[in-house]
Order: C-alpha cells, then sequence, then structure tokens
C-alpha cells in the first residue's frame, strides 16, 4: 500500500526520527520547496504544530515520534510531553486520545517502540481498508471532485482505481485561504499519476452542470456515525450542489465519533484571506470572515467510509448498495 | 443620483477627456493604487480596453470618450476607430450597438457631443430605474451576496436602501483568479458606508445556512426576456443554493437580450488561475480550467432587472409580488 502513496503523504516525509529528535516536513512550503523542520525534543515538536508545519494526519505522527524520543532521552518529561502535544492542537482529538492511550499502556510497563508502531501499524491499515471502500465506490470514466487536501484513503482510492484500470479525471478546487488543494491535493494527484484539474472553490456548479464531476469524495474533520460530516468550509456547498446534479458524496473518516454532538464551529483570523504569500489581495482596511468548517446533515452525504464499512446518510445518488 | 455612486464609478473616474486624449482609470491597480493610463487617440485606447485597464460598463464609456475626440481631430479615421473598438472585447455588445449607432447618427448629420452626452444620460437614467427596483427588493435586515464586481445598478441600489434607512450587510466572495471582489467590490461598499464583509468564493452555503444570507444579488454580463442569466463563474452555485435556502436571486441587466441563444462559454487560459499578483500559488506542471462564465437557468433566477422592470423567473422565493 504504501508504495502507492504519493510521497508527501509516506511515514518518513510527515516525520521522521533522526539525529536525536525529530524531523518534520513542512508543509507549508509546499509545492515550491521541499524542507524539513529539525526538533531536537518534544518542546519543539509542540511549537511546530501549533505552527502549522504539518497538518491534517500529520500532528498523529509527529506527536509519536517525539513520545518515542521522550521515552528514550528524558521519560521524566513524558507526562508533560504527552499534555503539552495534546494541547497544541485542541480540535485534534485522535492525536490526544492515541497518545494518552499509549502512555498509560507504557506506565504499565509496556515498550514505547512496540505501542508507537502499533498505532502506525493500525492507521496505516485502516487507510488500506477505507481506500478498499473507496476504490469500490470509483467507476470507469468518473469526475471526482474533492476539497482541501484529502489525504491518504482519498490518494490510496484513486492510486487503487488506476491501477484496476479506472479512467478518471480529478477536479481539484485550490481551497482559498490557506490553497491546500493547489500547494498539496495537485501535486500529490499529479505524483500518483492522475489527470487532474486546479479548479477556483465556486466552479463546483460549473462541472457538475457540464456534466464533468459524477462523484464527489473528501475526507473529514470530524464525522459522526449518523453521517453528519464535519469539513472545510466550501464541502456544505459541494454537497449540496451534488445531491442537486445526482451525484454521491462519501467522506472518508477513520474515526466516527459515536456521538452527535455539533461542534461549535471555529472561527479563524479574517485577516488571513487578505493575503496569498506575500501579496495582499484586498485593502488593509477590509473586514474578513473566516469561518473554518462547514457543518453537513446526512441529508447531504451518501455516507461515511469508515474502516470497519460505509455509515449511510440520506443523498440517494449512492453507489454502496 | 450620481453622488450615491462609489467613486470609481463615477464618470471622470472611469474615464476622461484631457489633454487632447483620454485618460482610463486603470481598475488593474485597485485598490493598492489609483492611477491613470492616458491614451493620446483611439488607438491606444483599444489596446487599452484589450489590455483589461478597465472592465464592466468601463469599456462603453472609453468608446464614447474615443469616438467624440475622434470625431473632433481625426473625422476621417472614425470608421476605422468604430471598427477596432467594436472588436476590442466581441462579447461587449452593449458597446459595439452604442458606437455604432452614434456613427450612423453623425454620418446622417447629427451633433458627435451631444449625440455621446444622449448616450451617457440614457444610461444613468437605467442605472437610476433599476436601482430603485433593486432598492425595493431589499429588505431592513437583509444580508446581501453578491459575486464579481456588480457596479452601479447594485451599488445604486445599496446606497438607496441605506437612505432609506434600512440596515443591510453584505457579503462578497473574493472572486478568483481575478479577484473582483476583493479588489474593486469590497472598496466601494466600505466607501460608500456598508457593512460588508469579504469572504471566499466557495463560503456561499456557510453564510446561507447560518441564516446571514437573505437576499442574492449581482449583475450580468448576459441576461434574456426569459430570466435566463450569464455571469461570472460562480454565480451558478450561489443561484441553486439560494433556491435551496429559500433565497430570492435577481440580476441586473441594463440591456437583456429578447432572443433565447445560451452563448458557447469562453474559457480563458487556467495559467491565469495559478498566479495571484506576483505570487505563484500553483506548481508549474498543473494544470488548471478556467471556464469564466455560468449559465443559470431561469429555474434560479427570481427576476432580472432591466430599467422597464422584472422579466420573471422560477425562483419562487421571489419579493417582487
Amino acid at each position: 500500500m504504501e508504495n502507492l502513496l504519493p510521497s508527501i503523504l509516506r511515514h518518513e516525509n510527515i516525520s521522521r526520527i533522526a539525529d536525536g529528535g525529530v524531523y518534520i516536513t513542512d508543509r507549508r512550503a509546499l509545492p515550491f520547496e521541499k524542507k524539513e523542520v529539525f526538533c531536537p525534543s518534544w518542546r519543539e515538536c509542540v511549537s511546530a504544530i501549533k505552527e502549522m508545519v504539518t497538518q491534517g494526519g500529520g500532528p498523529l505522527e509527529v506527536a509519536l515520534n517525539a513520545v518515542l524520543i521522550t521515552s528514550e532521552t528524558h521519560p521524566d518529561e513524558l507526562e508533560h510531553a504527552v499534555r503539552a502535544l495534546s494541547e497544541a492542537r485542541p480540535t485534534n482529538t485522535t492525536m490526544k486520545r492515541e497518545i494518552t492511550g499509549i502512555l498509560k499502556r507504557y506506565r504499565a510497563g509496556e515498550d514505547m517502540k512496540t505501542l508507537v508502531g502499533e498505532v502506525f501499524l493500525r492507521y496505516d491499515r485502516a487507510y488500506d481498508a477505507m481506500s478498499d471502500i473507496g476504490e469500490s465506490l470509483i467507476r470507469d470514466g468518473d469526475g471526482i471532485l474533492t476539497r482541501c487536501f484529502p489525504e491518504h484513503s482519498f490518494m490510496l482510492s484513486v492510486a487503487k482505481a488506476m491501477k484496476n484500470g479506472k479512467r478518471i479525471r480529478v477536479y481539484v478546487p485550490e481551497t482559498r485561504p490557506y490553497l491546500q488543494g493547489a500547494h498539496l491535493t495537485e501535486p500529490c494527484l499529479r505524483e500518483i499519476g492522475a489527470e487532474c484539474y486546479l479548479i477556483t472553490d465556486a466552479m463546483n456548479a460549473h462541472f457538475m452542470q457540464s456534466g464533468d464531476i459524477s462523484l464527489y469524495l473528501t475526507a473529514s474533520d470530524l464525522a459522526f456515525s449518523n453521517a453528519l460530516v464535519v469539513n472545510k468550509t466550501g464541502t456544505l456547498s459541494d454537497a449540496i450542489l451534488s445531491r442537486h446534479f445526482g451525484i454521491p458524496y462519501y467522506a472518508f473518516s477513520v474515526n466516527p465519533s459515536p456521538d452527535d454532538e455539533i461542534p461549535v464551529i471555529e472561527y479563524r483570523e479574517g485577516e488571513d484571506l487578505k493575503h496569498v504569500g506575500g501579496c495582499a489581495i484586498a485593502a488593509s482596511e477590509a473586514k474578513a470572515l473566516y469561518p473554518c468548517f462547514d457543518v453537513i446533515s446526512p441529508d447531504f452525504v451518501s455516507g461515511v467510509v469508515h474502516p470497519e464499512g460505509i455509515y449511510e446518510g440520506n443523498n440517494r445518488w449512492n453507489r454502496h448498495r
């Protein structure tokens, strides 16, 4: 499976242990520059996670490596390290759950290297299982829309579909303001040999009306067993339009939440909209709004793909049954 | 009416005759720099129109001024000038129709200065009439979504609504790739004192679901008497979502077309998506797509506002009856 992944999603290119510390690939510089941030201890790892050196599934891998080196060099700091890492990205409840669980079992006498290895392996297997399901949802000739950076399960689904001879195209919205689509998704798809096209964020309906888009697939920042999905702003627009145009929508979630409490949607600084790289794109006096996530009702979701199967939503244009 | 307009939409700030030639405000530099391009003759006016120094209703005003100075200094070149100006922006059929009409009447002996003055006055009156209708569609408390740069009728509708004591907010998508929302619309609205917020292009559904947006108003690149609208890519997404969320959508059109032949949608260079100002936002190898316009079925339009009234569409959440 690992060899089907685009390079930036391989473990060693997310975060690796060397020179007594943790190296983290700086995704903020991609695709223009490939560089790593070196963290001599868990403290620098916490800062790097806060500063968005890596994102998505990246912080979990950094945290696992940070916990491992701390257990080997400063075991007395382990409790403190786990707490600080957990708080580095409060909405990343997966990272917190995994490293807190490891700490408990380590305290009970288990071997840290084995524990960390088990978590890595569990996620690898989950991505493999989810992308088998994802692949089964893709048909020969599909035009697939995604949004933001959909990571492992999506990339593997596309790679497996191509390996199985399915001819597909992928439409990638640039995903303003941080441009994860342009910076991460498009280069990854191109690397694995997929036919892919960068579009602006509001071209979704255009390419649905033209018939070019026939399937919508995303990751999710949070998903529930009732098929409610929380994902990057813009996903709601795509999802409602998908149902309108008779297009199925599936979201991947490695850890769907059993409860159905909709979180308060985080707003980031509107100022973030007003610059692209070093270029100002709006007047300094302009007010801007930046809600980070959309909450998508199960009415607009065909299903949430998880490692064991699919939680079904109410977008009736589904493909899984 | 003129004094309700934001400054960049006043005649003298679009194009003016001075020093024996035509000055054109360079909208490409806004809002960061206020500068004019000087055109000594109609030839430089043609180039400036081609190079997008001005856009929207701007080329018509430039063409009228170019025709006027040519009639005064090189009347022998007038036929040639009208043809070249008409061809500078082939989809701007309004500009072609107006200057061709003027040429005919000038040849028949009418005074050019009077003819040009009449056209300016006719458009001023049309914008005034359309914005009276636009104002009547706005309710106290409205959150208005627009897209791209909706120009005179929209700005005047908002200004008149505020003058009548209606409290409103406007949501302005930045409108990638050329950023007309961030560069032109937001500064104009701020100048006339409107509460306005810049958002990214795919936040439309987000602020409809939250209840913040209650009305959608745009200009149109082309509109028909059957209420079919052609406008900037992204308008289709907004329009379908408007109907879904029970929000009325009206488009302004100073010259709705009586026929209903849908034009072939022009594609611009995908490369245009890959830079913002001087900053590259995508890998040089990335392929990008740039369809310029959306075709919006009357099913998603409440009405096309024209100088004499409203052509009714099928979005049933209308407000005009």
